[in-house]
């Protein structure tokens, strides 16, 4: 019965933040019923070194969030770790683009690269009524939730996203996201106070079937043939990362909810 | 006070766990005085934080572990998380390589390629008396632990190298130490528990000068000359992963108290 009140709360709180989002989150909200949501201290511990072992890469490919793991990833992304986690990389992102920046590195066109789903925009909101990365992706709930066009920005993303505008860097972002999806990301990112960037980068029906790491990495190549010099990459994937070119840095941002290869 | 009683209590603890370490332990007490060794609740999240971007390669390269952290730092290789987190790695390279070799990747010489350091050899106790990589590396007292031969094994990683070896990988070490440590290093690995390496591959006079990624990437390269597949690498450095040709998988062991690039 907690449990029930305890994701029912989760709803209302989402309701309240997405006015008018009930009908996409109302059908999300069938959370395996053998999660309990407390944390013992042998669970804790085990799901902190699995979280480290997701950032870390050493997990490879993985579909679901272990099922001893939901409470301790729910109370991970809730509390204050994910929030520092995501601070501190976007600190190191901001010194190292300064000091880039500062010996000439970047040349006429310095450019960052950025991811949009949990790297600018936060989609907690909707993984918190569909059982925190307990389930399988399920594509046609998370397309509603992108059509509703309300996830929030990664604060600490926002913050350096003006502070390296402000320093002269061309911001591209990349995502997996679909072409068809690109009126609604728009307005997303828009409402949540993202502005100005150079171009949005989604997926063309040519790329269908790409693994991320193929698609991301051919939209690297590009843009530097188009004259940008790639100094930094923000992705919460090691596919937004890896596979040539890449970025001269690259920093990962927490994501213990799913993963895409 | 109770900052003077806990250091020599950490240096009573190694000199009872190295016989006859003493006059090299003793030089290398001179920890910061600045240092306090209760953490804060602001310093713990900062440092847990600081520590994942160490682990993601976020941190870039760095010098010391930053003043605030020692305590954190200290607390987490003392305490269940540095040895939680380090089987968690050995569990996922061990159900990488069964399912690998099961499907015939390995080819007829699969191999695995592990580091010493921080990986097979655990110099906690060295830095327990050095101030946990808030100071800077000290190449002369580092050089007389190594000499004393008494580093114990990372438990996780000792399993996993005999669980390979009963799989059939070929085990094979590839350290930064030099070939004047050769004696040294195959002393302390067999005090350690370690039997039966394929070979140990140490820095010759021509490797002095290059960064750990190129020394390692050749080896790497040389060693697939000779016929060996790497299915795997397990190292604490992102120095010991990167390059090519890189393992198919490749497992990063945690370590936040220096960096090597």
């Amino acid at each position: 019965m907690r449990r029930i009140l305890l994701v029912l709360a989760a709803a209302a709180a989402v309701v309240v933040a997405v006015a008018g989002a009930e009908p996409v989150l109302r059908q999300v909200t069938d959370v395996p019923t053998a999660v309990s949501w407390g944390v013992s201290d042998a669970d804790a511990l085990f799901c902190d070194s699995w979280r480290l072992s997701v950032e870390t890469a050493n997990a490879g490919p993985w579909r679901t969030v272990p099922a001893r793991c939901g409470a301790s990833v729910r109370a991970y992304m809730e509390g204050e770790r994910y929030a520092s986690d995501s601070a501190v990389a976007a600190a190191e992102s901001l010194a190292f683009a300064a000091q880039a920046l500062a010996s000439g590195e970047g040349g006429a066109m310095p450019a960052w690269v950025f991811d949009v789903d949990e790297t600018l925009l936060s989609n907690a909101p909707y993984y918190a009524v569909s059982g925190w990365g307990l389930q399988e992706f399920n594509e046609t709930s998370f397309d509603a939730w992108v059509d509703v066009a309300k996830a929030p920005a990664l604060p600490s993303s926002l913050k350096l996203y003006n502070e390296l505008q402000g320093l002269g860097f061309h911001i591209i972002l990349l995502t997996g996201r679909s072409e068809l999806q690109r009126n609604a990301t728009e307005d997303n990112l828009l409402f949540a106070g993202y502005n100005s960037w150079e171009k949005l980068i989604l997926r063309r029906i040519s790329d269908i079937g790409k693994t991320a790491v193929q698609y991301k990495s051919e939209r690297r190549a590009a843009m530097e043939a188009e004259g940008f010099k790639i100094l930094g990459n923000s992705g919460d994937q090691w596919s937004d990362l890896i596979g040539l070119p890449m970025a001269t840095r690259s920093f990962k941002l927490p994501n213990p909810m799913y993963f895409i290869s």
